[in-house]
């Protein structure tokens, strides 16, 4: 099973705090707080989104940063994911 | 008797908590906290709407992943419904 | 004497608890709620609507599901109506 | 001395109570809540508003219906008038 | 010196209560209440005005009736003026 | 070194008070308000800004009226400047 | 590893007090207050942004000035970055 997100949303699921350590970001506050970083699972057609042409431009697989408290969380196969629009993504990370 | 919705909208029917449970998605938050899958029932013909074009991207039968508090809630013949606007559809469940 | 709604707007005139039940429709709330089923009484033409291409999706006659609240109210020889925009109108009933 | 509205504004001439028992039309509310029925008195040219495409559907002499508190107020030669845009007017009575 | 307005700008100055008694124009509320009959004294080029196509309406030395609070106040050479956008210019009164 | 402000934003400087009396514009308000008035240090190159075609109207050297509040200050070589957009000025001075 | 900004998103890195004073720049506000000058890491391809056209106007090694608060924090090999809309970008120090 799968989850197939519309328009210009991507489906993603955040990168643990180990993780983040290895790739060297981290993201400023506490310790306590969750990191911004994810991996993106799941990538909309984007085309016409509410009358505007929207160009997808991260892939499955991408390793992104993307603005905190964005998004619908959800928990699949008891994995959490977040279905957030792409404009809500800031940058890949390579 | 059936319901068409207008424009960009969409009806679907919330699909039960044991339901869910066999598809392995849960929403997060307490058990007390409706899920917010839902199979589609009906949708509108897209098209141009209030001057967007929108294209409907689902169709009746779909496993769907909506926004909380979206739409408008109906009961008819007893059953209850959620009319949205595609928009306010997160993903598919394939 | 007759209406004749401008732009994108439409003339309906609420159908009476004893009518909603025959059909079937009810809405979710206390029995004091009124329901949000309509008779479309009235359709104005559409077309360019403050600068937005409409078309027109319902006719007289449509019966209709519409958002609570939408619109505004008059009596015209003793019958009350509601004149609303097309979008605040969710589906036909048909 | 006339009043040539700009754009897409309309001057109307509020009908009185009187006038309003004769044709049959009574907003709802306390008798002493002023009818929103009204006469158009002059009509803007339409055309590009704001950069939107405006058509005027109101012309010299039709009795509308309008949205409480729309538009401005004025008195001309002990007359008063309210200075709406087209938008406000709900329908046309015929 | 003048005043060159900017865009769909247009540059006013009020006509004072008296001659406002002359011309039969009146604004409704207290004798306190400034009247908002005004004669136009500069206008803007118009055109692209924040991407969107404005064509001048009115010209120098229209009298015109303006929406209270619009623009902004300046003094020059000791005479107060307003500088507004045509949007908040009602109509010419001719 | 100077500043090339991006898009459809201006830099200014204002006129200080002395100069203000000079040209005879004085702003209403109490004596510690500060003018409106600026003469124009850089403009931006204008074009498409945010989706939209922008045409730049003022020049170095322009005498502007810009809406108090407006924009961003900046200090420069111990000078103040302001950096706003071309839309929140109001007029030129000539 | 380096950060890949979507859209017409820019990743800058702020100046740091010292520099500021070099170059001249100070911004208004207390010795507390961080300087609103930094450097362009990294520029978005720009393009099609929510179906409006953006023109880059910033390349890597441009000194900017910003708007304070704009934009999201990132601290990457210990170093703190910020990435912002370019429309957040107020001017080029050349």
């Amino acid at each position: 099973m799968s989850i197939r997100p519309l328009g210009d949303r991507v489906v993603i699921k955040r990168i643990e705090a180990e993780e983040t350590t290895k790739s060297g970001i981290v993201l400023p506050g506490t310790a306590k707080e969750k990191p911004q970083e994810a991996e993106v699972v799941a990538v909309g057609p984007g085309g016409l989104v509410n009358g505007k042409e929207v160009k997808m431009e991260v892939k499955v697989g991408d390793k992104v940063l993307f603005s905190k408290y964005a998004g619908n969380e959800i928990k699949m196969d008891n994995i959490e994911y977040i279905i957030l629009k792409q404009d809500d993504i800031l940058a890949v990370i390579e």
